[in-house]
């Protein structure tokens, strides 16, 4: 079994030198490291093919397989990647606020690295890179755990990284992988507090559930979307018709898209057989509540269980609501408090809902699909954090720091 | 057994209703509060009386039994601590960022309660008016759960709090007491994700670890201080020598109290003699390393576990070093991240201190003391927080809030 205390040791030592390190520095480094991926192309793609066989034989699905492999195009684009990152502003040495005590002592609060960030995640081999060169950004040093699945290609890649660090006379600990994808290790390293000041799941709703459930040590919660759309009774029904389509349909994979809608119902019956049509031409299953079936006989009846669900998947239920405050109701129980978006034209209902709605990210007009970090303007993301505490909403290199109070005096005590 | 979901419930319906309400009505609230505890003195001190007798034939010990007391002086001073959060900035509403994506979206990054926050904590019943007065102003709901040895007067001093809000027209269960003390119902109240956003534990090092193993709620660790002064060879050392006789003196039972010294070979022999002999004749029992020791024959042997301890007592241990940078490395192994402070007169040695040491708040030329809320001017704290997640240092209003982004559209969706 892999010396968990010894890499986190190692870990330690390399944020404090990261720590010290100027924006310069970092950044010729994320290039390094952005170079080292194209230069080591075929080597990383044939760790890969092994992978990507043992997937096969052992039966992986297919959606699963492409997410998986790697091609020359998709190392290109993690550099590509690590390319952004380097052109981002560091967030480390920002002074937040400041201000002078009453016995004259000068504290300015000013952002720091938050040290050694911990990654679990599943399968695909690019959050290796992805999380490495943000974590490195803000000065932390990273422990990567990937999936067994991509345990080849997750090699390659660290150890591309490293050897690229290693060039600039920066210290490959900096970015350090767990080797051994046993459960026993998995398990030691969620309780590694001692080492990991944060750690950050990855991956499916179950897998982040079953690492909260686990962890001791401190965790950002990230990823679980059971998003609404509400059209409201004042809704413009064309943007209402292509949100929702957006929504549901343009990746239904990921947390940010929608699951259910709710329909105002003053707007129902007009709007319910156009939306039905076209959800329908675009291949998703329609589930919906009595009402919405009263319209649309041909809606499947939806269950409790419906409303909980995040389907992830080209499935949507519906709901009608008697009215705006109903919906409110509804979505602060039953969502995840990720994203949720009302379509109305109506002053007071938009200023209404995003005021009462709890969540990361409430919209007016707009398709959820837009609460993800390169649509944010953060230039990568590290997750999206479903939690209240350190961050909420997509998570940028800002939200991988923490904060310092300096104090300076000249021979202050306490009265 | 306290049915736990139905308190969370009610907290969660509070904590929507709460969030709602302007910086007038919660202000309304606050004094209220305030001076209800003035008029129920009388019946507050008598359910104290029965804790107190309770304590006393269970042969609690005398500094615990003074924590526990109230009297009519110590009552007013809690009135007097929620009129000064009635008086704080409302954190609620304050806009964090703001900016337009290339879609033309505009987002804004909005403070917004946490939620429901739980209170675990010990002795001390003047915890239940700071938190429920704070958790308040932020316009969180809250459930306190106190120890034992207070319940009686925990409950009169909820119930005081609760009839208030009810006069003002604000719902009761914005504060609620768990007045079932079973380790069962801690145990509950730990897991209870469903219903509280963060719990905060306050008390001894102890109870605080126990807390954080035992919980599934998101946690912020407060308190644990293990607090260094470093005197370079560069310090003035009549500054040195009071702001160490301060810092452990002033008030030794706290955690901003320092609890070791390290001196820099060149002044030590200068030094140490002085120091030693104030701090005796402050009562504080000395002990320190071999070097220290062949300085100061008297000084006691301290051990490998000495490094780590936080006494919270009339002891300070002491070490004596080559170098700033062993200095440096040796409290970043051995602290707690709370509050470290440098005397020197150098400017490059006060800023490699500032820059390198990994702590909440890090000091040059001033008493560790000084990490507070109100010694930093936020009026009041919940407690001082030592994780990096979230909040780091002294807590106030606005550590008790998290953000909301606002993403306002025209129809946009996502290519």
């Amino acid at each position: 079994m892999t010396n968990l205390e010894e890499l986190g040791q190692k870990a330690q030592n390399a944020a404090f030198e990261l720590g010290q390190l100027g924006t310069k520095a970092k950044n010729a480094a994320l290039m390094a490291m952005a170079d080292s991926l194209v230069l080591n192309t075929k080597q990383i793609i044939e760790a890969n093919k092994e992978d990507y066989d043992n997937a096969e034989k052992n039966g992986v699905k297919k959606a699963m397989l492409d997410r998986l492999l790697l091609t020359p195009d998709r190392i290109n684009d993690m550099a590509t990647g690590l390319r952004q990152v380097m052109d981002l502003p560091d967030p480390i040495g920002k002074i937040d606020r400041g201000w002078q005590t009453e016995t004259g002592l000068d504290i300015t609060q000013e952002r720091v690295p938050l040290g050694v960030i911990g990654m679990i995640y599943e399968a695909r081999p690019n959050v290796t890179v992805d999380a490495a060169g943000l974590c490195f950004k803000a000065g932390n040093a990273v422990i990567l755990r990937g999936g067994k699945e991509a345990i080849n290609s997750n090699i390659a890649l660290s150890e591309t990284l490293r050897q690229a660090l290693k060039k600039v006379g920066i210290t490959e600990d900096a970015v350090q992988l767990i080797d051994d994808v046993s459960h026993e290790t998995a398990q030691k390293m969620m309780e590694l507090s001692e080492y990991i000041d944060v750690l950050i799941p990855r991956g499916s709703g179950k897998f982040i559930k079953m690492v909260v459930d686990k962890a001791k040590v401190p965790i950002i919660e990230t990823g679980a979307g059971n998003c609404h759309i509400y059209v409201d009774k004042d809704a413009n029904l064309d943007k209402a018709l292509q949100i929702i389509i957006n929504a549901k349909v343009q990746r239904p994979s990921v947390c940010n898209a929608a699951e259910k809608v709710i329909l105002h119902k003053d707007i129902a019956n007009e709007f319910l057989p156009d939306l039905y049509d076209a959800l329908r031409a675009n291949s998703v299953e329609v589930r919906g509540d009595t009402l919405s079936r009263a319209i649309e006989p041909d809606i499947i009846p939806a269950t409790e269980e419906d409303w909980d669900t995040e389907y992830d998947d080209y499935i949507i239920a519906i709901k009608i609501v008697d009215s705006l405050d109903q919906a409110v109701k509804h979505i602060n129980k039953y969502n995840t408090k990720h994203s949720e978006s009302i379509i109305t034209e109506n002053y007071t209902a938009s200023r209404k809902f995003m005021k009462q709605i709890d969540a990361a990210v409430v919209y007016t007009n707009a398709s959820t699909r837009f609460t993800d970090g390169q649509q944010f303007g953060f230039g990568a993301e590290i997750g999206i954090s479903t939690q209240k505490l350190h961050a909420r909403g997509p998570m940028g290199a800002n939200e991988l720091t923490t904060t310092k109070y300096l104090v300076q005096g000249d021979g202050q005590i306490r009265l």
